[in-house]
């Protein structure tokens, strides 16, 4: 059985105030077409991927995905769909996706495939019950049978209050997308619809289905507050995935997660706290309130923040403690180290046990290039101190407080560079 | 025609647990009785403003403003109108705001004045359908005209039901303010009641007129909860106006934005921000999460935090970078500079595309006086770098890491101040 | 009169995905079980505590409370009252309290108490209406009196809108606990259900009771979420209690504050605050957002934060700035003591109207041993200076920007330990 999924990306954002598509801003540290990129990759029973698009967005997609069909006249998701299946005749099944509405949980699309092909169904949509229907188009059910989709503003007074709504989302079997040709263009907008395909179906005896999701609600992107609305069922989606796997995250509303977070059975999260993409945080760990975390591993029984800082690239081993006003970037810690103060670590490698003193900063910029660092086991570094890269700092090594570090150090070795207190006496009134 | 506000501020804040009274208090960052002097300011139709207050109230109007007229005895609402309007007489309308109920949408207050004066209404009072009316003074309507507003103590079971309410603004005639003294006193309060005016009028066949709000609810404050209540409708009401001009906010409600930032489309704000008083934000700049701004004018394109601390007096001329843990007060910043980590600006100048280092301080305090610095463009600030101001940094010129600079640095130069760094082989046993 | 109170936590925690078991987690900073033991030993009526718990679970009773009773078998909440009332017949009432199930106001136990013994009820329990009844015992009421508590599953179509429910916590007299052996088995659970009491208690004419709780909703804790959801609602009432003692909180949903803040009147808290365990907070005060305050004692008129970390052992003595990115630990700041920039104080005791300057680290720690520091009154120490541990600064000193204090300073002194700054000219190319 061959499946292609079709994703509408033709259409125009007018009524989302900014320069690019809607499809391109970000629900939860992922671009919005790219839930539906994703959720589509991981079902294996789909065969190929096309995206249906303009030729003025058709920039959007160069880096994203290779299959990109032309919409030419823009005519419509009927349009789309009609100009498509001219030449891509040789699919049992289309599932045809919206760019602006983003599917979270794959499972979703799935059930809904796995349902509709084995009900041998030719036209499925995924439909959902709403508190407030205002503004969708309705699912109409007749005789226990899914009739046909009515625009909102096509209702009549019984239909007005149908709370079963269509989310866009259609499943085609080749059979039905024969009947393609069959839409009529719509009179005021002179455009296609996709939805008439169910009526038109239904009319020559075909199965028509409409699944219902229960699950995190879908919902399409007009405007920047539904880009927020979405933004807040991505959220406790997310939060609650993290929850049920035994983590714990204190006053969940203001913690943010990005989308791919792996948090395992037994972190705490404390208030305020943002996580974004691709952090994995390993059991026993806490991470404490104001911490911002992005592209980092951070393993067992550590203590992050408050006010931890973890840029990409950072790797802690576990059992580290990196405290307050503490950067780290592409470092790796290994187990044991602490960060505890004021500290910035950039480039650099630090061996097990070693403490780094307050107001430690490495020097990994020398105006043209970045340059690494390399600290040994069981050393400690004192307060204020400057490690200037490219430098070795030996393992079991000692270096004073307030120092600047330019010459490599041994191991064992203890290392100052500082200069005298002077102390002039009754010098100062006040 | 002559129109005069009045603010009536007379009353005592029992329930308000506070030792200054609660229009005193900031909503968003603005004294809630400026949110009503302000909108009164940007009506043109309006010629004066009037502040009703009690002796003991005066002083918190001495800096604000001029026109006050103190009322003696405190003898209501009714009371205060029947004290003024017996010396001010030559005004064609009396518009009477309440100083502990803030409108935020001065539009509101002008499409509510056009309304009134265009229909030539004697009466006029904004109201507003609301979901637990319990409490609010009930507006009655009888043959489709506002007859009266009933105080909910005094509802029968059917008022008890209406839920369109009284704010407690009028907009008053010339005509309808010579009845002001046909108010009786109220029988259990011994007060005279602004709101009796309106049965009266329509008693003599004037006409009253209930408009209806639709935008923000109009609340006052009584308690600190209530004072909360508020601020999350002024919140909302912030926010949405920044999205509708075409920002993005992640998150919304982690985000505090105070009442008069200026922040344009394409900016976007991460969760956990707060942005305080006189704040402008450039198009395709991102503030990112644990920033706090006050009295800052950022650039474009610049990328702030998370955790930046900007505060009054800086400006950041564009294509900037504010890091982790830094702060930066009454200084400039010209295009291109960046400061990414742990640092102090201060009272500093700050030419194009420097690099400021980690940890650099600019010491402007020496106990007694606050001291300037200036940094020239193209320069490089070694890390944990001290500036002793005051002093100058010549363009084109490198600090070296853990300098502590107090003499002045000419232009291409190259300057240090280091101790030699000394290391003791096997001396550090562990 | 002679009453113990009882509470079981011989449970098994299987919903709740944590490798403890669910009453040892934290709600706003308190374990869920010493929600009850406190509130237990607030009421002077209650003369002796018992955690019945099993055998399993003895172990996290072992600090906290003498009184243990083990339940063996595992026969449910009725069975744990047959074990335990078969050795302990002296007490005239028994007050039954559940260890996932916190009270979190202890005058709700106390009002339970006195209006269930004045009235001498001899089966009394605590209920509260709730919206969604579905899934809670319901409180039967027939001729005006409390007949019997029914199970979800046990309701006929009737029953299943009751929303008076049951909330597990119970008051039963000597006389009803000489009926507990009358509890049948469940036939499906195998388990006593100690619910049964009620209607056996009703056939044998004594006194039933149900007491309707008004105050914050009484919750149990099954899953993650639910702990979120009870946390949400210990939170509110914490917030509620401060701001109606007169302290201003701004945008609360963003502020997390634990159970036993002690904040005065005329505080002030911005959004994004975290308050932990023993903070107290004198009036005048204004903690800034980005706070994270731990076991510290504010004093009046300080300001605090934005980004301040306030750490355990912190005593400010009042008039006190501390700033941006400042953290304090076992340390205390006498009057007028400013730190505002990027500084680490700890176990440090600094004099009065002292400033520290910018970037200021106490050295405490020498790899080893958490050493001290003392520095006296009107002091002034410059910018990005070490002070190495232990060491005393004497009162009216100046040190200067930059510097590493190793030695002690007497009072009036100048101290610097700097190199010299080099300037090599035209050694710059960019």
């Amino acid at each position: 059985m061959k499946i292609c999924a079709i994703i509408l990306s033709a259409g125009k954002s007018n009524r989302f105030n900014s320069d690019k598509p809607k499809f391109m801003h970000e629900i939860s540290g992922q671009q919005i077409i790219n839930y539906n990129i994703n959720a589509v990759k991981k079902i294996k029973k789909i065969n190929k991927l096309f995206i249906i698009t303009s030729s003025q967005n058709k920039k959007y997609f160069e880096n994203i995905e290779p299959n990109i069909f032309i919409q030419n006249p823009l005519d419509g998701t009927g349009g789309a769909l009609k100009q498509f299946a001219k030449v891509n005749k040789n699919f049992d099944y289309y599932l045809v996706l919206l760019a602006d509405t983003p599917i979270f949980e794959y499972k979703i699309l799935q059930n809904f495939l796995n349902k509709s092909i084995s009900q041998k169904n030719d036209v499925s949509v995924i439909s959902q019950f709403i508190d407030n229907p205002e503004g969708y188009g309705r699912i109409v059910i007749e005789k226990n049978s899914f009739y046909q989709i009515i625009e909102d503003k096509d209702c009549n007074a019984i239909q007005k209050k149908i709370n079963l709504v269509n989310t866009g989302i259609f499943l085609i079997s080749k059979t039905a997308i024969s009947n393609i040709d069959l839409i009529k263009r719509n009179i005021n907008k002179k455009e296609f619809y996709l939805t008439d395909l169910v009526s038109i179906s239904k009319q020559k005896n075909m199965r028509t289905f409409a699944y219902i999701n229960k699950e995190t609600e879908i919902r399409g992107v007009n405007t920047i507050s539904e880009l927020n609305e979405l933004e807040t069922l991505s959220q406790i989606h997310i939060k609650k995935r993290i929850m049920n796997a035994g983590a714990i995250i204190h006053s969940p509303e203001t913690v943010y997660i990005e989308e791919n977070a792996k948090i395992e059975k037994g972190v705490i999260i404390e208030p305020n706290v943002v996580i974004k993409k691709n952090v994995s945080i390993k059991n026993g760990t806490t991470i404490r309130s104001f911490s911002y975390l992005e592209d980092a591993k951070i393993g067992s029984n550590c203590i992050i923040g408050p006010f931890a800082r973890l840029r990409p690239g950072t790797t802690l081993e576990g059992d580290n403690r990196i405290g307050n006003f503490v950067e780290i970037k592409k470092s790796k810690l290994s187990k044991g180290v602490k960060a505890n103060h004021l500290t910035y670590i950039g480039d650099t490698n630090v061996g097990k046990n070693t403490n780094i003193g307050a107001g430690t900063i490495t020097c990994n910029y020398d105006g043209k290039n970045k340059l690494s660092c390399k600290i040994g086991n069981n050393s400690f570094i004192g307060s204020n101190t400057s490690i200037v890269a490219p430098v070795e700092i030996g393992a079991n090594s000692y270096i004073a407080a307030g120092s600047v570090i330019t010459k490599n150090i041994p191991k064992k070795s203890f290392s100052i560079s500082r200069a005298k207190q002077k102390i002039y006496k009754n010098r100062v009134v006040k």
